[in-house]
């Protein structure tokens, strides 16, 4: 048996998320048919996390394993070939052997994704579907103020969707940096894990700040509340990039 | 008479180009929809450059005239909500009145255009079409260096489409660099104007340069043989952006 480390790109436009659903096209059930036709038997594709629909990835890692031994670069190029056969918005960046302790999920000690606003009044053209456009002019370094209120070890239950299946909503959160770059402004978050839809929301937050609706503190206030009531707004999925995923021993 | 200049930026992937066409979906076309709905006459837009089926452009300066007179902020407003209920993948970045001396195509003195190459072996996802692909390591630094063989002013025939109209193939190119970012490399090009598929004949035999199939010097020597048949390879649309046009008094 040989378990095969893949890092993934996506599009998260077609799909219903990364995990497999009953009603709709999923990036695990497209690698994992893929997959299927080059090792010719059933796979099962673990990831480091699960996305939202729209949600795109840069370098989601992912794990299978198999029975059948391949050079990891001969099996990389079969996925993307088939990928692209199937017409899937996915192609496999890197493919690795990894020993079978190693798990793409439960391995993984940092998750760091990416937000894209573009601020701008005109409607997005190349950028559709790949960031969250604010007409009004947003205060980006207000937004990073209130952002450092949510940084460290907090119970981030407003931030956290009804449906979020965590045992606990207590997170570390280890980075939440906002910065402007032209007319885009991009939130960087680093954590060991996050809960469902909390980059959303926290994105959500910072934007009432930046568009000057909510004051600076009031980011601090609603944490403070563990109340999901006292969210003012949740980010759509088409901004977040999931940006990379680490593991112990890698630079 | 109301004399509107407009910037303008498109996805070109479901357009045969900027000028209108019988046979298919234009950039002129969508405009001029979108505004004779606006002013209710017809208007005639003229643009700072043609582009091919597939270009996209970032800062397309383009003007029309009308009888009507609307604030310029509102007329832009009504041509991008015009423009995204009919699925249009353009936008109006900016609008402003001009004098009815200003010309788009004929007052403009310098087009910029980016050139993107994704270096990488895996399939494009987020980039797919707005980008070509070259799996082989490319050698930007090589490719810097034949390009400075063509800037300058030159008899360009190599370089030029068979269906050029142009009455003279000698242009002067102010600049075409060549830098690598990441895993991508950009290829910028300046000159008060262009032939016909100019941009991406350079380009097209700078990436036999990079991939090491021509030598350096050999883009010179195609350049000195004013020969289409000498050129290398034209370079496919998807990674051509339209950056800008410039006019006299404009910093």
């Amino acid at each position: 048996m040989t378990r095969y480390a893949l890092t993934l790109e996506w599009d998260g436009t077609p799909y219903m998320g990364f995990q497999r659903q009953a009603h709709g096209p999923s990036v695990q059930q497209a690698i994992e048919e893929a997959a299927e036709t080059v090792v010719g038997h059933a796979v099962t594709l673990h990831a480091a996390g699960r996305t939202d629909t729209g949600v795109h990835a840069l370098g989601m890692r992912a794990h299978f394993d198999s029975d059948k031994t391949l050079p990891p670069f001969r099996l990389s190029e079969a996925l993307n070939a088939r990928l692209r056969m199937a017409g899937q918005a996915v192609a496999v960046l890197d493919c690795v052997e990894v020993s079978e302790d190693w798990h793409a999920r439960f391995s993984c000690i940092n998750r760091a994704y990416e937000y894209r606003i573009a601020n701008r009044r005109a409607p997005l053209t190349l950028e559709a579907g790949r960031a969250w456009r604010i007409a009004r002019d947003l205060d980006a370094e207000a937004m990073h103020r209130a952002a450092q209120a949510l940084v460290g070890k907090h119970d981030f239950t407003t931030f956290r969707s009804v449906q979020c299946q965590a045992a606990s909503a207590v997170k570390t959160l280890d980075r939440l940096d906002v910065r402007r770059e032209g007319d885009h402004v991009i939130i960087e978050a680093a954590a060991r894990s996050f809960l469902h839809h909390q980059v959303r929301s926290m994105v959500g937050c910072l934007a009432l700040v930046g568009r000057g609706e909510w004051p600076v503190d009031r980011v601090a206030e609603a944490l403070a509340a563990r109340d999901r009531c006292k969210l003012g707004l949740n980010a759509p999925p088409e901004g977040l990039y999931f940006v990379k995923a680490s593991y112990p021993g890698e630079s």
